[in-house]
């Protein structure tokens, strides 16, 4: 999308073709930096500090991982070691997962010789995919946007988000911002109240940021906010983005999506979940008893970083010495608090049924068992 | 309670009998500095710039602020004037108005050169009354704690709050920290999740601060996280305090208790809300419908302030230049959603006849009116 009128993606290879370039995330919303990555202990680096985050940033960032690896080390033990070292950067992400298995595939059985082209040609397919996949999600949310508008009558349709599923968690559109950017440049009236995220203000540092950017009205409350907001009639229609997605349609995302959740389904608003389809994992149905929440350091919780006026980035501590604190990056919001999940394939039911439906050839095959539930 | 082993409140008569002490709530956790109020501007100053906030401590405060006013000018103008400044000064506490109207009561139909006596008795009063009320409300929640305790045989009891309803909000004790700061001295083994409560970050700051220096175990968390906590089994029950509560129960909080409420009807966690009785307002009935919600100023979302690395406090920036910021202060929790009201008279169930059934002398008589009702 655009930054200052340019249009741009958020990862790229580098003009010298032995690198890969990406926007420091973390420097957000108050420096604008490129970074530019050349090893797989850069890639892995920057994925596990954040300077890229974002289901599918993450799933790109590791591909172009391997090949940079496969650059150095075209061995069967360093692609391996690629692939280990990239997995455990994060573990709750399913679309690293999906990535990694998409460059084994594509490389694993070729020559050595080959590997690392083969590497670059799969990771730009992947990252050209995304970008495709997350226009269709675009197009999808875009008609239900239009709904939305056609009962609003020239009134502006507010939106709400939480946290950061924009182009920057992307390779471009985003996509739960897709939508959003599809109908803003429609010319439909829109504005949407951006949670500012803690921990790590996602939501504040980057959603407000894109969303500026590109021209899009928004406006930044805090976490505790939305629900004031939906009981008093402000939000038309909640969408968020998902790190993973169960069989029977559960939403794993940022802390805090559940609240949101549960505030819309008790105001009778609709509550959407943009997603790609590689983000649904077949193998898991329960996502409360079944995926294991990643809990990050705790300075997330005790500082926080911001610029001062005299225009430093500085960090500052915001509990009292001695406060122990808990970081749980994800929750799970149960499919019955979801209106719909906005896949490439279009508006899907959070269902078992509509969910294997739409996507046949993912559906798990699993091993017959002639053992009893107990 | 307990600042470095020594007891102390969060307001007094300073030694001179002519001004006010309190702490500047504005620097905690990172700095314990007691600020001397001398006039009503300084009352009225620190309650708008929340070095003293709170229902409970906003109401003594107030009441300290009319006995100022007095000192300098007991004319019935004056007294006026006093009243309408410091009402003027928070729009959605009720014990603001509550204190002012005792005020008024005990000094307004009193020879000028009386009146400044009797404003220091009746705030000395007023300041008493509240801590005696929450010796109350502590032992009635007390019993609730004990009773999950036995549930959980030995296992520590979790609680989860919001905000500060700690003895900071009051003169001492608290409301909602009032069954805690009991139960723990009492040798019960229990420990509380304290959400950071943006914006202002209240629990971070202040609950945070008070339960480490009593020595009660807790953690902080970010303010989206109590929904999976509770999905997860890992709180036992939610307490906090309330800004107003009316006729029929609904509850007017700090922004985010309505979620944390959603949370805990949707995983059977009990949801206690303690209160002194004169936080309830009789004349409001429907706390959605009825209750105006205080917008306060930008900066508290669009900055936060916190101690660097050198130890200064230093206020930074967290959202792009340019993002427009809402910041509502309160929302309504419907009475449905609420276990039960601990008040100084035991627990109450959140409706009218309950309500009513406590507080018999505090319902209002509306007069008879024989228009129809539309």
């Amino acid at each position: 999308m655009k930054i200052d009128g340019k249009q741009m993606p958020s990862i790229w290879v580098e003009n010298d073709g032995a690198s890969v370039g990406i926007i420091d995330q973390t420097q957000l919303p108050h420096r604008f930096a490129a970074v530019r990555l050349a090893t797989l202990e850069d890639t892995a680096q920057a994925i596990k500090t954040m300077q890229v985050r974002g289901a599918p940033l993450i799933g790109a960032a590791a591909a172009y991982g391997v090949w940079l690896a496969l650059r150095a080390d075209a061995s069967d033990e360093a692609l391996e070691r690629a692939c280990a070292g990239l997995f455990a950067t994060r573990p709750t992400a399913i679309n690293l997962k999906w990535a990694l298995d998409e460059m084994l595939a594509a490389v694993r059985n070729r020559p050595r010789v080959e590997r690392a082209e083969a590497a670059l040609r799969r990771a730009n397919e992947i990252a050209a995919e995304d970008v495709t996949i997350n226009q269709a999600i675009g197009r999808h949310g875009l008609k239900i946007i239009e709904g939305v508008a056609a009962g609003k009558k020239g009134e502006r349709v507010n939106l709400l988000t939480h946290c950061n599923a924009g182009w920057l968690a992307t390779v471009d559109w985003g996509t739960a911002t897709a939508p959003i950017y599809m109908a803003h440049d429609k010319g439909i009236p829109l504005h949407v109240f951006v949670d500012e995220t803690r921990p790590r203000n996602q939501g504040a540092s980057l959603t407000a940021w894109e969303l500026g950017h590109h021209g899009v009205p928004h406006t930044v409350i805090a976490d505790n906010t939305g629900g004031h907001l939906m009981q008093h009639g402000l939000v038309d229609m909640v969408i968020v983005g998902a790190d993973r997605v169960t069989a029977q349609g559960d939403v794993c995302n940022k802390i805090g999506t559940y609240l949101k959740a549960l505030a819309a389904h008790d105001n009778e608003v609709p509550f959407y979940v943009a997603l790609p389809s590689p983000t649904i994992d077949f193998t898991v149905t329960d996502g409360l008893a079944e995926i294991p929440i990643e809990q990050r350091e705790d300075d997330e919780v005790t500082t926080i970083k911001g610029r001062t006026k005299e225009g430093r980035l500085e960090t500052v501590q915001l509990v009292p010495d001695g406060s122990p604190v808990a970081n749980y990056a994800f929750d799970v919001t149960p499919a019955r608090l979801i209106t719909g999940l906005i896949t490439e394939r279009g508006v899907i039911a959070a269902n078992r049924a509509a969910l294997a439906q739409a996507f046949p050839e993912r559906v798990e095959v699993r091993p017959k068992s002639n053992r009893k539930v107990s």
